[in-house]
């Protein structure tokens, strides 16, 4: 008999399933996955040597949150798509230049995104995934025995693109690491990723950029006027920084 | 401009959309969707005359419903893809047979239908599809402009195989009505659909059957000793029957 290394399973949206939320624990590796933008961001700032991303739900609470610390965080995130009034970064990875964010910490404000982090909160490690570090965060699942991929979705709703990242991860982890799925979410997020993209050759920046013009959150941003952001969300493994949860409440990653 | 004449939707797991739930109406046709195995079951008995059949949630409220009716209506269900004790028939299709359904009343109690069910339980009209019955069920949804598809799911899981119906039914109703996408989900379940069947000549009721025995519920029945009704399951296009609410509480379809 061969012995299972690695089981993964998948939410696609994580207010779905409390159940599943209840069944993650100190054993499991959490990868959180809101791949337009929210840790698309992370992984940019992080990469642009940000101290650390303190993530929080409210806008209010990350103002506060802002005030008591010294020295001064970036006040960060979106609301619908849109940057917050008197916040000093949105929700574009092209606002996370290592100009604005090097040695400095943000605080970071996105509803889906958080939602997520909140869903994952009992898991022993969260990582944040991106395409932006898909290689990366594969590297860091070695030796886990129990993988859980945590799609954000949009507003309660299911988004493609997030299943999409779960669909390339899964494949990973079944190619390297010989991963047991654990449920047909995951087999339905392979699927999806093999059908579009069923050999390592057609996985190009281009194309993937094709892809998320059609899905929801894709929509939503070329609406907002974000149609570059597509694009630099799509650069696969062009870092490798990957986003690790270092304390718990507010969420906190380096 | 071209006018959109149906818009379609789709609930990969019922309990995990109230929001939806909430947004569905008298003005919206609902397809539950439960293949293996309750609404091939449903489609299996009124294909064979079975009168009407009265769905719920309880075996306690199913031998309830039975005793104040008269004539005295069969039991039929399961728990964990066993019969129930005492109960007439089990949740097989191939127990509905003429000689034990027809002109007969039945109720027939599953934990997951009845969920995805009293999910829809606003909408105007709720219709139960199959692999039996997706034509049929696709001729019905002809003149409706606003189509939610609702998978059962397995105890609060996704199950593909309900998903793999939900896309063969988008595939059919984008082909036939030029219906519009609503979200993510439907165009998950449509890609799943066409990635497995690419072409119509790929339809075919033993490739199916391979299929269904990769999902949730198809592994669930082979290990409960029910591999046959998975071919069962699989005889796409068998039935003209179309189950159909006629009354809401409990809900009882024709």
């Amino acid at each position: 008999m061969t012995e299972i290394k690695m089981r993964l399973s998948t939410t696609l949206l994580p207010r779905h399933d409390q159940a599943i939320s209840d069944r993650i624990g100190e054993a499991d590796v959490a990868v959180v996955i809101d791949v337009l933008r929210a840790t698309s961001v992370m992984c940019t700032a992080l990469h642009n040597r940000a101290n650390a991303i303190i993530t929080c739900r409210e806008v209010q609470q990350a103002r506060t949150l802002a005030s008591q610390l010294s020295p001064t965080p970036l006040l960060c995130g979106e609301r619908q798509c849109k940057p917050i009034s008197g916040f000093d970064l949105g929700n574009s990875p092209a606002e996370y230049t290592p100009d604005r964010v090097a040695n400095q910490s943000l605080i970071f404000t996105t509803t889906n995104g958080t939602r997520a982090i909140e869903f994952a909160e009992r898991a022993g490690e969260i990582l944040a995934g991106s395409f932006l570090n898909l290689s990366a965060v594969g590297d860091r699942l070695a030796d886990h025995h129990s993988v859980h991929l945590v799609c954000a979705g949009t507003d309660g709703e299911l988004t493609i693109e997030d299943v999409l990242f779960a669909g390339a991860l899964v494949s990973l982890c079944e190619t390297r690491y010989q991963a047991q799925l654990r449920d047909d979410a995951s087999l339905l997020a392979r699927q999806l990723w093999c059908s579009w993209f069923p050999s390592p050759e057609c996985v190009d920046p281009l194309r993937l950029t094709e892809r998320l013009r059609e899905t929801r959150g894709g929509k939503n941003l070329l609406h907002a006027g974000y149609a570059d952001d597509l694009t630099r969300c799509a650069r696969i493994d062009s870092v490798t920084s990957v986003p690790t949860r270092i304390a718990r409440s507010p969420a906190t990653f380096q």
